[in-house]
């Protein structure tokens, strides 16, 4: 059984559809590859009571949680504070990152709202990163990084070689212009019965006015069923009278 | 108070990367724009306990439940039977969109597969659109629309209008090149402090290497009350020494 991981999207700006966000498909793909299990996506308000809330259920739920946005020195951020209160623990000033803060700024340029990034839930570990002096940091299994993608990135990347890997999930696809789903469905799901381990997906496409198709998608762990499923797929398409394509559509 | 809503985006292909999401930012938008509050997004996978779960919660927890993904013809596609099963009610044909459904395929087509498409919770209202014949429906105060972003788009602007609307919210931003997120941080909060109605939130941006700066964003339901705000968020760049721009940034 692959660990699994939840992730709180934090900030009004994904809700109130401001910002289109890109951080859940990075993350997903990463994990997949890592073999952890993506179980959950929850995307929540700058609320404190929320974000407490959530952060306490996730970690009790999951054996990773990630949290993006709400970090930064400003009113509105405040995932920090909200997982100190989640863990009751003291929120405090991280004193190494305090020096390589105030060591970073000009002088009389360390203020307060600042200094409110060296502030940590007491046992943070820092996420020191490439692309921001301003850390995130992992307490217990909750790993808290920046909204911004380029700085979420960084922190991840520091993080997941730090967790417990699984197996890594691999997938086979095969796709077919001119099929329908509601003409593959019923020998789709006795191919989904027959490798109950493997994930069959179907996903209609639509390439242009005239171009229609289905693609099936067989993702798992066990990469000599994902191949034997995938296998099966294709000849399913074939018997249908249809010509198998090797992986996704090309993109419309 | 506006009226609230949960969207459930259930897929794997979301969970697993392969998918770039772009439904919750539409839909983020058209609710903003009509006031009701999207307080909640969660992205689970096509597993029936837990899409039963999460409706049965969100549509305990909100006014409104939007779903999107999982009511296609294939073994994967769940959705419908798992809202019947958080109502207790049993999975039925839906007579009138069987005949339709029934009209729309040749001879010998409407197979079981697609005959599942008529089905739905006993009692639910079929969402009939333009774009496929195959409706969504809603149950209760839940709504299940399909992930195709093209179909999801017509289903969604079916049932908008029916739903109570409440006070469209509003927004007015700046933005100043060169201006940080820490140097402004105090006297922002205290602006938030003065409209404690209206939500500000400071995002920072960058254009390229060179070009870095922060975008003030007031947003509420009061339009008076977000113009004010915004005033004062105005002068606040300017009495720091930079060239407030009206809106958002370019995009990079």
């Amino acid at each position: 059984m692959n660990p699994t991981a939840c992730l709180l999207v934090i900030g009004n700006e994904i809700l109130s559809g401001r910002t289109q966000d890109v951080n859940v498909q990075y993350i997903a793909r990463r994990l997949s590859e890592t073999g952890i299990t993506l179980s959950e996506v929850r995307i929540i308000p700058d609320i404190r009571a929320v974000i407490v809330r959530n952060v306490t259920e996730a970690r009790a739920a999951y054996d990773n949680v990630f949290t993006t946005g709400g970090i930064g020195p400003t009113h509105d951020d405040i995932t920090s504070a909200c997982v100190a209160e989640s863990f009751g623990v003291p929120w405090v000033h991280h004193s190494e990152t305090f020096s390589l803060l105030e060591a970073h700024f000009a002088p009389g340029e360390f203020n307060a709202a600042r200094q409110r990034m060296a502030t940590m839930p007491q046992g943070a570990t820092p996420i020191r990163n490439a692309v921001s002096v301003a850390p995130g940091f992992t307490m217990g299994n909750v790993h808290v990084m920046a909204g911004v993608p380029r700085i979420m990135r960084a922190m991840f990347e520091e993080v997941l070689p730090t967790l417990p890997h699984g197996t890594p999930v691999t997938s086979q696809a095969w796709h077919a212009n001119g099929l329908y789903e509601g003409t593959l469905a019923a020998p789709l799901e006795a191919i989904q019965e027959r490798y109950p381990a493997i994930d069959i997906g179907s996903y209609p496409y639509r390439l242009d006015e005239s171009q229609r198709g289905v693609c099936l998608l067989c993702k798992g762990t066990d990469t000599q069923a994902v191949s034997d499923a995938a296998s099966a797929v294709r000849d399913l398409i074939t018997g249908l009278g249809f010509a198998p394509l090797p992986g996704e559509p090309a993109k419309s």
